[in-house]
């Protein structure tokens, strides 16, 4: 029995390839006092993890090269020397790309798979939830009747922003990519309309689908799709800012010309990350764990199995391949 | 004795020319039941003049073509059968780009000529004084210590914002076009930087004069300055946004390259016009007349000699060539 790990082997310049990481082989970490070993069923892949890579100014520090990748785990605790962890506990802890990790504790949370689906605490249940619960409420505040709108609708943070301004009484518009994936955010997520932005009629699909305007928009791409959205959002509409993925490679993809919007339409922006507001997490996540398990939020995983599959997930990921929460199956 | 007026010729068509407006003179109105005269003693230039000159949908109707120019004066009630103003009263209407106007008493307010000058109403006592009081404490909402960057610092929004920024107790930079503003910013203003942005080393510049960052930037211009700014915000930072004037010819100019620093800083942003906060008025309007009577904040004006040069001043305005508010005296 070995532990399996994923450096950052190298940063990328440019778009990530599978050369920017490493696979090694160690011994499974054995836990010392007030510590306790997780054996990883599944590793989330997010967005945010393209920004660790560069070495760039961002909201948070650089992953290292030579280091684990950074990333969020589920798994069950092997062995523990810790006082509020026993083995059989399962457990998200920050492990990394790795099929062991140890942990004191830490930003560790218990979790409860007879609840809701393990898998679930890496998606609507766990921070990409949270993202969505605190962007929506905080910085979007739709009133029943607004028109909102989220980019990358059929992901993660998309579909559970979607789905909560639904039962807020909103009228929901995704935009996602190509046919597949707006036909699930429409028929499966039950949103009101949801706009393929690689069918090459973005502004007009969008004014179609929103004819009394945007009011909320939850954006997680920025670009050319942000750019249309800005051509029709109401006056005093809010825009919440949580990615930019359309730009993690090439930030010049992230021009803006239609700036000009924020202020003929007083548009109130809000660069966010969920972290900067602990306070929220836990009603957020009690309220989302009590809509997962009633089926009133529904989602969907792409899942990679095994551990050496990540890499090609992950730039799988960025380039909108997956259809739903990615993961990585460990076990 | 007649009325001049200068009417909407044309539409401009990128920058705007004189040949855009035209001069006529017309008799002088006589007061109707609830009505009065006013003549106009000065007739305010403001940028947000040049939106109303195009169709494009913006905050405000546009501006109608061969109708008299949308505008703010102060002037002297000359004849009236109003009950709430009397002639010899002083007022501020919005008149328009003409020597005398009549007025049903809506949107007039009476002034006092004694308690500050009254050019001074259309100035950090009147429209643009509103503006940086409600942009800096609404939105920008800085906290003693903290730095406040503004655009178009020797201007009649820009200098009352910094001035206001250091009764608060903050660090307030100034952002200007050339040698003479940034020293009078400097040393009448008593701001304690200001940069030239046209001195060609603005990102430098700007770095050197904000050594802590950006917590609080108010936008008069967007552009190249806004773009260079964004590099240097701080974490949680804000911006207001009210202006901006190095697009209204050509909304190309606003294209914002640097939009990743929305995310990457969890900047908020908030355009905003001063009619959207009516109830601020009063409140604010209060502070800035004793400011000003008191002589703690101070201003700079460029006046234009009669109401055949308010087409060159307001076309100057546009080029940054007035120092300070500008105005057209009319008597």
């Amino acid at each position: 029995m070995k532990n399996k790990q994923i450096l950052l082997a190298a940063r990328p310049l440019g778009a990530v390839s599978e050369s920017n990481f490493s696979l090694v082989e160690t011994g499974i970490p054995r836990a010392g006092d007030g510590e306790f070993v997780v054996r990883n069923h599944f590793l989330s892949l997010d967005p945010y993890m393209r920004g660790r890579m560069d070495e760039a100014k961002s909201y948070a520090a650089s992953a290292a090269v030579g280091a684990v990748m950074v990333g969020t785990t589920v798994g069950e605790v092997i062995e523990s020397k810790h006082p509020k962890f026993k083995a059989g506990d399962f457990v998200e802890t920050r492990s990394g790309w790795q099929l062991y990790g140890i942990s004191n504790g830490g930003g560790a949370r218990r979790v409860d798979p007879a609840f809701v689906p393990l898998s679930a605490y890496l998606g609507a249940v766990g921070m990409p939830g949270v993202t969505a619960w605190i962007g929506l409420n905080e910085h979007g505040r739709p009133k029943p009747g607004e028109t909102v709108v989220v980019s990358a609708a059929s992901g993660a943070v998309g579909g559970t922003v979607g789905q909560l301004a639904k039962l807020k009484g909103c009228r929901v518009v995704g935009i996602a990519g190509g046919r597949a994936k707006c036909d699930y955010v429409f028929n499966q997520l039950g949103f009101d309309a949801c706009v393929d932005y690689k069918a090459g009629n973005l502004d007009a699909d969008l004014k179609a689908a929103c004819d009394k305007g945007i009011d909320v928009y939850f954006d997680n791409v920025g670009g050319p799709v942000l750019d249309a959205v800005l051509g029709h959002m109401n006056a005093f509409s809010r825009i919440a800012l949580c990615g930019l993925i359309s730009g993690y490679d090439n930030a010049d993809a992230l021009t803006v010309h239609n700036f000009r919007s924020f202020l003929v339409n007083r548009i109130n922006l809000r660069g966010f990350i969920c972290s900067d507001h602990i306070e929220l997490w836990k009603p957020a996540l009690a309220e989302l764990g009590q809509l997962v398990h009633d089926g009133k939020i529904k989602y969907r995983e792409s899942i990679a199995e095994g551990l050496e599959n990540a890499p090609a997930a992950f730039i799988g990921l960025l380039k909108g391949k997956n259809f739903g929460k990615q993961l990585v199956k460990l076990v």
